[in-house]
């Protein structure tokens, strides 16, 4: 049964829900009052579309189907999951949550995006406290996996676990915060951030660009990966964390930090800020930094993702929960992907050796659909190439959405020909591969033919695909 | 004439900073008085002879000579860099410069890694306080490119400019911090947020690993790539950055943190935190949390590098000043580079895929030696690939040093066939690849005769490689 979210106010933030409900497959109803709201929520789209995709390496499912609303009653009415996304003033909140407890499905799971306020003062004078929560997202919602969700003593256990499957349906990490405060966690460290930047530029030490270089290029890329912790216990070496303390605990009664004051935030202030900011990105665009920004992070999270690390765990999780079971058709469909940007030249068309990298992936597939499986490796054999040849019939850019079709060409004891074709979406072929492997016994190194079981699938497909 | 730095102190930092300098062919003079240092030293060597060659396409010129010594004096003598990492008290940072003035060169760079004096405390009673600045680096120095690079008004332009030149020589980013303060820049935040996070653990709102994950999950992702401004610039939309100040500023004094107080650390709150600290990471060593850290930035910067952006930018135009000149030797050098760790499958092997990648670049390294340049192609000229053959004759692994050499079978006006061994460093052939190009016009994308000086070049080549 296609599942059904509320999205309640549609700016950046519930745009990036939105997209990764309606992406991952769901049906989505919105709300928003404002007339633009249709033209902002697509321009998110438009990013999403581009990026969310390429984090796998297989399809996502189907997308849902979009449905503009012209009320919260229509919007919430059936739905499993609604997010709000509105401003962040109380009394605002406390009049929406009125009107979606008014109409929607009691076991539903109400998630707000609050960035500052408890749990316990969003269900001030709610008809179901237990329904309600805080599920806060980080922008690009549509790539980022950080969910902090908040719940009060008052939400129901059993709506905080469904949370935590959905979202975690949804390729999302819920992180449980068992204490509700003010912020919650992470917006505590950007606050802090925020203010020592702020008195680093009002002091005149450092310019909005210097301050980014000085993250981008140092601590930043420790905290993508691995955060603050396991980098501290790193430097303590192994004497551990409680040595790292005492090396560096006296350092934070030292006058490095003006946090005890918050700047004032005057005119002058403001635009100096505005102005360095300018001078550091004016000659970009806000949609121009937007795709920047999405691209370094897909490039990132992959790069994660191929080490099987940090956010890049979670996203090979999610992705063992899309691979379509393989049909048996004629011939097989061994890959179904998008062509990630991580995957191109400087012009834009894959790389060339993103073709055989394609292919090779064809082959694994098809390899554990025959039986070749991981279990088959670890019982020490295997199938190795010897030979490919690929023809390279049409250029292929990011974004394009591409399947492989393999047939057996030769199914001979310890000699396998597999013959592979990429097409596009419209069938076109793009490129083709003949692949030459030979069964090896992993042991002795030497080649053999395959196990019984894998020999008679094999010789099944051969015939199969014989035409 | 090969340069030659002296690094005093050999710890984390001091072994981080000579394998820079040792890995881009500076000979290179230690003093430690730890009769540790050597092991030590080796340690760090290890880590960053596996990880720092990955980060570019092409290899790092031959390593410098590394020679221990038994005194500040003979280790400073000759050298156009001296780099003090001794521990974090200044009256130990002064003796130890006066030993380094008493001995060093007047035109050297004397560089501290100090994470918090100003320079000016550094010169206090220096015989030639404009030798003396801040070079400020971040663990692992081996692969993170910034250096905050902080004179005083008694250092010398001079010095600076070349400390300067000499940094972004080794791959580094020199900041120039233009106004000393306590700590300089990035470890104002990190402070900021240490504190908050000891804050976050005392009160028991998360654990170490909660916060890690807080971290590393959202906001992290964003800071690796465009630090704090730039991504609060996109989220203040196309209204700017004043316009997102005015929306966000005043959070800023409402409650949402604690940095007002320091926690006292005390032996309850130290145990705390290593006990929550072993629960996330006592799995593992620190010597396999490093290799873990090392592996995912590299991946991380080889993502930014093929983004062309942040931190991936610097390496790209570091990568530039790596290239040596291609030989014409018969048959010709196409490629020369380590595999990086972004290149395997989970076994540790070359991913298939990448062997084409590998023949691809040798293509392109041979299209510009015979004039085939980018200029060429911006001019409506260009070589395609139809046709590769790629055999597969041995294993290839993560770090192991690859070349290419490259023949032409073939040059017969628009049609090209190269000829490509991929060879180790014993000169064991691990693939060979066979390519068959057309010479293409970009506009009206039909095959043609390439340009004259290029066919000239090409056919010399033919008939050279024709044995």
């Amino acid at each position: 049964m296609t599942k059904c979210v509320a999205i309640i106010g549609g700016g950046v933030i519930g745009g990036g829900w939105l997209a990764r409900f309606l992406l991952n497959g769901w049906d989505v109803k919105v709300y928003d009052p404002d007339p633009e709201a249709e033209r902002k929520i697509d321009e998110v789209l438009v990013n999403a579309r581009h990026a969310l995709p390429m984090l796998y390496d297989h399809a996502l499912p189907p997308e849902g189907q979009l449905q503009f609303c012209s009320s919260v009653q229509e919007a919430v009415q059936g739905a499993s999951w609604i997010q709000e996304s509105v401003p962040e003033r109380l009394e605002i909140k406390h009049a929406v949550f009125a009107e979606i407890q008014a109409h929607c499905r009691a076991d539903a799971v109400i998630g707000s995006s609050t960035s500052g306020f408890k749990p316990s003062e969003l269900q001030e004078g709610a008809a179901r406290p237990e329904q309600i929560m805080v599920t806060h997202p980080f922008n690009p919602v549509y790539l980022l996996p950080l969910i902090e969700l908040v719940p009060s003593a008052a939400t129901s256990r059993t709506h905080v676990e469904i949370a935590k499957e959905t979202l975690t349906s949804l390729g999302l990490f819920p992180l449980h915060v068992r204490k509700e405060i003010d912020a919650h966690i992470a917006d505590r460290f950007l606050e802090a951030v925020w203010r020592e930047g702020l008195w680093l530029i009002k002091d005149g030490i450092a310019t909005t660009e210097e301050i980014d270089n000085a993250i981008r290029y140092g601590f930043g890329l420790r905290w993508a990966q691995m955060g603050l912790f396991e980098t501290y216990r790193i430097a303590g070496g192994e004497a551990g964390m409680a040595h790292f303390i005492a090396q560096f605990g006296p350092c934070l009664s030292w006058p490095w930090t003006k946090l005890m004051d918050v700047p004032e935030l005057t005119d002058e202030l403001t635009e100096l800020i505005a102005a360095q900011s300018d001078a550091q990105s004016g000659d970009k665009s806000i949609r121009e930094l937007e795709r920047l920004r999405d691209n370094n992070l897909i490039a990132m999270l992959r790069a994660l993702k191929q080490q099987g690390s940090a956010a890049g765990a979670l996203i090979n999780a999610h992705e063992t929960k899309l691979r379509a079971p393989h049909t048996d058709g004629v011939p097989m469909q061994t890959v179904n992907r998008s062509i990630p940007v991580d995957w191109t030249d400087y012009n834009g068309h894959m790389n060339e050796g993103r073709y055989g990298q394609i292919f090779s992936d064809a082959a694994d597939a098809f390899m554990i659909e025959i039986g070749a499986d991981s279990d088959y490796i670890a019982g020490g054999n295997s199938f190795f190439t010897v030979e490919t040849t690929i023809k390279y019939l049409n250029e292929t850019l990011a974004g394009q959405q591409v399947k492989v079709l393999t047939k057996v060409l030769m199914s001979d004891g310890k000699k396998v020909k597999l013959f592979h074709e990429m097409k596009d979406e419209a069938d076109h072929i793009l490129a083709s591969c003949e692949q030459f492997m030979l069964h090896v016994n992993l042991t002795t190194r030497k080649s053999c033919p395959p196990l019984a079981h894998v020999q008679t699938r094999m010789d099944a497909l051969a015939l199969a695909h014989s035409d």
